[in-house]
């Protein structure tokens, strides 16, 4: 296990810069006022692909040489990291495979071939999956970039709290969503290393609190099957991403379905952004904990945008 | 009839700055591609009630003398301006009174009374409003700020275009949704003086072409009752804003009601941004006129994002 260094965060920046978008800060006084506290949310759903993910796959695709870059990069995901790395080795020019199952949204499908991608079909289970990487990455010699559990990954995810310290003096504490935990590895990466007296939060659905309750045991836990509407948080901790949480967070603070929801459709009505269920999960743990925030300047990470339009959340 | 000049719009952008959002522009690759040319959209459904139009409503209520403010602004209106101009008046600390139709949507009544507004309520009618407008004008001796016919307003609107061409370089074109030609006007006003290379285009809705059809008269034509999902778009042009529309713009283009809804879910989908169906209007004329801008910059300005997040159009 390579932990990854602040130094690794420069080197990422600079290498990712000319294929990712310095996403805006956004305000609201409406949400301040609700939370008590002064919320600064970093916008990562208007980033290239439509979220945080193509920084770290971005900083993975453009980090390997010549020679490895040729058999392209590999990896299983039915998210948001399928389309930032389909992306990020499209604009490098290089061979990306994803295994999906074959039970993934067909729009998630249609963006990894739009963005050049070549998809490989699994049954919707963790040992399928597995035995149909196995095949891929022996056929293909493809580097496998996995979605979190990455060192390169995350200390491309680390650029975007760079990003957000630059953009927003005298933060008290930031917040992120957590599933596998490589935007918040990253946060903590960042922010001990040059805002050390910033707090670092991670936010996470009751339905999917795996990450709490191994926060609370001191060891990893992972969840069978988690069901909840923020469906980019199912995932659980692995060694890489377990360090950071371990050491660097001070809490992890869980909301329910309807709380998520809610926040959701707040963000949507004040901000005017577009953005996916996980995202909305920091801000309802604010809302929920006012007095763990109040007074104080708190950063938010939005992570991504990746929504299906027929089917939000607050219309049934 | 009083024309507003550039300078205008400097003292304009400099007394409103404290109070409104220097808004990003965002692109899409994606979008790009569809239409053959490169869009930068200039986000005011980012802006501070959610609309351009608190550009002009701060211009107007900042700049009255202390005497005048005591007795402060009114207006008739049922959309973004009522909210902005509440908006404005909220933040000098001056009464805003508001004539609005009691059937205007209870959410837009509400966001003016949370700004501080009052709402003194007519018949959906001209005859109606007009006669309730008199009667608050003569009670309070109250300014009017009309919601686009005021040369403050359409001063205050050109900061918009001021900010993107200092965003965006070397615009071939700028194009603006036009109801009643307030953004318009002021991107006339500002692109004629400082980027007279550039063309200004105007994008209609069919269902409401009055400034279409004024354009190739010659002369101002009012529809009586047009019905479009653009809202914000059904009134029609007045002496000042005619004066800016004869005498800059290149062309104004009319698109369909489902190119409207079509550009509309194009942009949530990939720019993530929640916008109104106004301000599809121009990426839908864009697509339906390639010829026109191909290989071109072009800016576009997303006019505003206060829109019913029960209803989307799509979802029937």
């Amino acid at each position: 296990m390579r932990i990854p260094t602040y130094d690794d965060v420069l080197v990422a920046h600079e290498r990712v810069a000319p294929y990712i978008h310095r996403t805006p800060v956004l305000t609201s006084r409406f949400i301040d006022e609700m939370a008590g506290a002064s919320l600064f949310f970093k916008c990562e759903n208007l980033q290239k692909a439509g979220a945080f993910k193509v920084r770290g796959a971005s900083n993975a695709v453009f980090g390997l040489s010549e020679e490895m870059a040729k058999k392209g990069v590999a990896t299983h995901s039915s998210g948001n990291h399928a389309l930032s790395l389909s992306y990020a080795a499209g604009r490098r020019g290089i061979p990306c495979h994803v295994v999906m199952p074959r039970t993934a949204p067909q729009a998630k499908k249609d963006a990894v071939i739009g963005y050049g991608g070549t998809i490989t079909e699994c049954e919707p289970s963790t040992t399928s999956r597995e035995a149909v990487f196995a095949e891929v990455e022996a056929r293909t010699g493809a580097d496998f970039v996995h979605p979190y559990n990455d060192p390169r990954v995350i200390a491309g995810q680390a650029t975007c709290s760079r990003e957000l310290i630059e953009q927003v003096e005298g933060l008290d504490a930031v917040i992120a969503p957590i599933g596998g935990g490589g935007m918040v590895s990253g946060t903590c990466l960042t922010i001990s290393n040059v805002a050390p007296e910033t707090r670092v939060y991670a936010a996470e659905p009751e339905q999917a609190d795996d990450a709490y309750r191994s926060f609370k045991a001191g060891h990893i836990i992972a969840d069978d099957a988690p069901n909840t509407v923020a469906d980019g948080l199912k995932v659980p901790l692995k060694d890489l991403t377990w360090h950071f949480v371990s050491n660097h967070v001070t809490d992890i603070l869980t909301v329910s379905e309807q709380e998520i929801i809610d926040a959701m459709r707040l963000i949507w009505a004040r901000l005017k952004i577009v953005m996916e269920p996980s995202s909305a999960v920091p801000l309802a743990a604010i809302l929920k904990n006012r007095d763990v925030f109040a007074g104080q300047r708190v950063g938010v990470i939005i992570t991504g945008g990746n929504v299906d339009l027929d089917k939000l959340p607050w219309l049934k």
